[in-house]
């Protein structure tokens, strides 16, 4: 029996983490709302599509072109924190302690999924090191597979530019549990052991 | 900073079981949508507010009046299955071994919450009792404080009608463990105990 409202809990699945019991759960909570409610909700999904825009010089979210970020000059415009998405820029932002600009590749490069150099924002930051008075980029993409070669790829490209590069540590998170860390991140962790 | 984003994250937070880190991710990936993947989402929830109605005869949700299970000639209106919300009738349902009505209360006693009599479809179903030819009623409320009020609330009520009154049996779930099984689930699962 297909319903309007197992269409609906369709469309809800499709989004990322959301299950077939979620998805189904939201359809009927949605169906139940009263349709200012609806409206509301569908106001601010065609606001947020309509207004938020990629920045030109970063790439991240942002309802500004230049993004707040890129044109606060109270922030340090010699490091580039180079990161896989817009969330990951959030992510930092919300950590507090960084204070230099970003630059959103939107991706990582994954031969299996046909991302490749080109389909990422590499060319464009390159274009941002001409002429900048860059001093330090921070390679700040997942420590995964494709997060890891890309990091690699781009180590090597900006060798050429003289410019420092570094790559976000590996190590336990706060609040974890040596006995139950996974080789590759107590392997990390030891070789990046720091003086106290 | 309040953005459109964040304005959206904000809706998404409201649905049931999303928090957050959901709702902040579901916001990304949806304004990082194609505008017609957009378009078709805000379409399935339009069309199943537009379509979805009450039945009005057991106030399941349905996109036809009476609902295809009211209007079954093949499932037995002898029985009626009296459950909270729609979610339990496709729960039944899904089970596959049910044959019987259905009678949607819209929710369960809750004085703290301001849910009363009146609040839910039990006027609705005392009329269907009269000159039909119902045998059974199993009240299938949920096995919680509220849903144990209404069930005893409807037993007591429905007495006077001389019908068959049942109650969906409390056990242990099938995968359960006996060890970690709660005080209240193993005394019903023993008090409910049959022959083999």
């Amino acid at each position: 029996m297909d319903t309007p409202l197992d269409r609906l809990a369709e469309q809800f699945r499709r989004l990322p983490g959301i299950g077939i019991k979620t998805a189904r759960k939201l359809a009927y909570y949605m169906v139940q709302q009263p349709p200012e409610k609806i409206e509301e909700f569908i106001a601010a999904i065609r606001d947020a599509k309509q207004k938020m825009c990629f920045c030109s010089i970063c790439f991240n979210l942002s309802s500004q072109d230049p993004c707040p970020i890129c044109s606060d000059d109270r922030r340090d415009h010699g490091v580039i924190c180079v990161v896989e998405t817009p969330q990951d820029v959030s992510a930092i932002e919300r950590s507090g302690d960084y204070h230099g600009l970003y630059h959103v590749l939107q991706g990582a490069l994954s031969p299996l999924d046909g991302i490749g150099v080109e389909d990422l924002r590499i060319k464009e930051l390159l274009q941002r090191l001409q002429n900048t008075e860059v001093q330090e980029i921070i390679l700040a993409t997942d420590p995964d597979v494709e997060g890891e070669a890309t990091a690699l790829y781009l180590a090597r490209l900006l060798k050429a530019t003289g410019i420092r590069v570094t790559r976000i540590a590996r190590g336990l998170p706060m609040g974890g549990d040596i006995e139950y860390a996974d080789e590759a991140t107590l392997a990390g962790a030891v070789a990046n052991r720091q003086e106290m």
